[in-house]
């Protein structure tokens, strides 16, 4: 198992020629989330070849538009492509009533079920489960309610020692329960230690994402030991005023939350269209967490 | 003078990975104007080096996303790059509402004034002019409140014979005068006809836009003669039956309607995503009117 992160847009507001508003599919296994939805994320789906119709479920961080402005196009889109899957759309509560008039506007019944889920923008939140992963909303500090969301494997099954339970003759119907950490008792009342019959399991992986967001210590405990953080980092280091202001970070902020929260990698990203070569965000965030690499519009990493 | 038409996007609502959805510049000398603003326009104007800040009008023809979408993004990037020159939005009454709260839910404050002008879709109205060009709105018949719209230059001016008005002594100042049309009354009370003074002015030029429509030889008496009509082409001939259930045009009823209204060339758009390869929307509409362009992803077209 593992996780795969699609970067679909890694610029901010200003869009540019060459970057895609903010947007990213995180694939678990068979689930696929939408974590943003930047305008142009159906045609950046496309072409990553993401079959869209395989999105589970989308969480929108915050409702300014370069996080947004391309969910009513994609809805319109699963429409039109006669989607019957239900989808779970988890976002500030107001996008329902856009979504409703957009819709509305246009006489457009989705032939779909949207189960529309506001954020709590207070605490952290279990957002979504299944038998593998979770997803968590995590509230992040910007000029309007946002969030940051963690993808996280449950914990794995633990691996059967194979030599162990042939020796100690478990039939074949004990296993899935040996795997999830049950001791064995045999026909005899014997009990074997799970410890015994098994290996620990592979670690759960986990990817936490997060923009936008002003520099927030805090946000460290929510997002503790991920194996990936995406982190915005809208400005280099002599516009740490103008992050202030703006309630963005700078790519060495990004970089300090990456090394007190623990994380193994820190993913820049949310550019601020002046920036046409990102070395300098780069260089500066190294400095401080060495193991940094560069959001791209396309960019695939698999954990 | 001329009217320069930039495709910004060409493709109906199903976008590809290769054709944006509708959009369209049109040029007449100083003034900019946006036809259509579907999902992705911002970035076509930043990839066809169109200055985003000199679009002077917004003219949006339904509100179909695949025509819409990409607007609330351009509003919102005017803003960030702080635009002070009023912007006129010529579109369905609709779309003022649907702005309205996408931009309470992001607490935004325009920069700049924005003067949403609601269409009729009963009635031809002529919704903006000046000096020298015109835009009319004009209905189309399609599943919701469609318009079409038609740029028209104005009579332009006469020429000025030099020799003649040498020749008759005709002072500086009656000129703009004559160029309108006047005659000219010498000092001693003698009137010399403006014919004799003038050449005939240079054709005015125009350009009609219609999309999305069925076939519909009404809206000939609308476009008669233009220069060039753009004409929605959804389908091929075989898929006559599901245009006319989608209210849509199959590209020979495009060449229809460009024939009967006597246009001088016909550019096909909003090709359905099934066509990768447009040649027999081509050829269809060929065999009815000859002279038939495809548009295409950054075409330009000087009338």
């Amino acid at each position: 198992m593992s996780i795969e992160i699609t970067v679909l847009g890694c610029g901010s507001a200003s869009p540019t020629s060459y970057r895609n508003h903010t947007s990213q599919v995180v694939q678990v296994q068979e689930r696929y989330f939408l974590i943003d939805c930047g305008e142009g994320a159906q045609i950046q789906l496309r072409k990553n070849k993401i079959r869209m119709q395989k999105i589970h479920a989308v969480f929108i961080s915050h409702l300014h538009g370069d996080h947004y402005f391309g969910l009513p196009g994609l809805l319109s889109t699963f429409n039109l492509l006669g989607r019957e899957k239900e989808l779970a759309v988890y976002a500030p509560a107001d996008l329902l009533n856009i979504l409703k008039s957009i819709f509305n506007a246009s006489n457009t019944y989705l032939c779909y079920k949207l189960n529309f889920h506001p954020l709590n923008f207070k605490y952290p939140v279990l957002l979504f489960q299944d038998k593998r992963v979770e997803v968590h909303s995590f509230p992040l500090r910007h000029s309007i309610d946002t969030c940051g969301f963690l993808v996280k494997e449950k914990i794995k099954p633990r691996k059967i020692n194979r030599k162990a339970v042939d020796s100690y003759e478990v039939p074949m119907y004990e296993l899935n329960k040996i795997k999830d950490g049950a001791d064995y008792v045999n026909e005899d009342g014997v009990i074997v230690e799970n410890t015994k019959l098994t290996f620990d399991p592979e670690p759960s992986l986990s990817y936490a994402y997060c923009s936008d967001t002003m520099y927030c210590p805090a946000l460290c405990d929510f997002i503790k030991n991920s194996n990936l953080l995406y982190h915005e980092a809208t400005f280099a280091k002599d516009c740490e005023a103008l992050a202030k202001k703006t309630k963005h970070s700078t790519s060495e902020q990004a970089a300090l939350i990456a090394k007190k929260a623990d994380v193994k990698m820190l993913m820049l990203g949310h550019y601020s269209s002046r920036y046409t070569d990102l070395q300098l965000l780069l260089d500066e965030a190294r400095l401080v967490f060495e193991n940094t690499i560069l959001a791209d519009d396309g960019l695939k990493i698999n954990l």
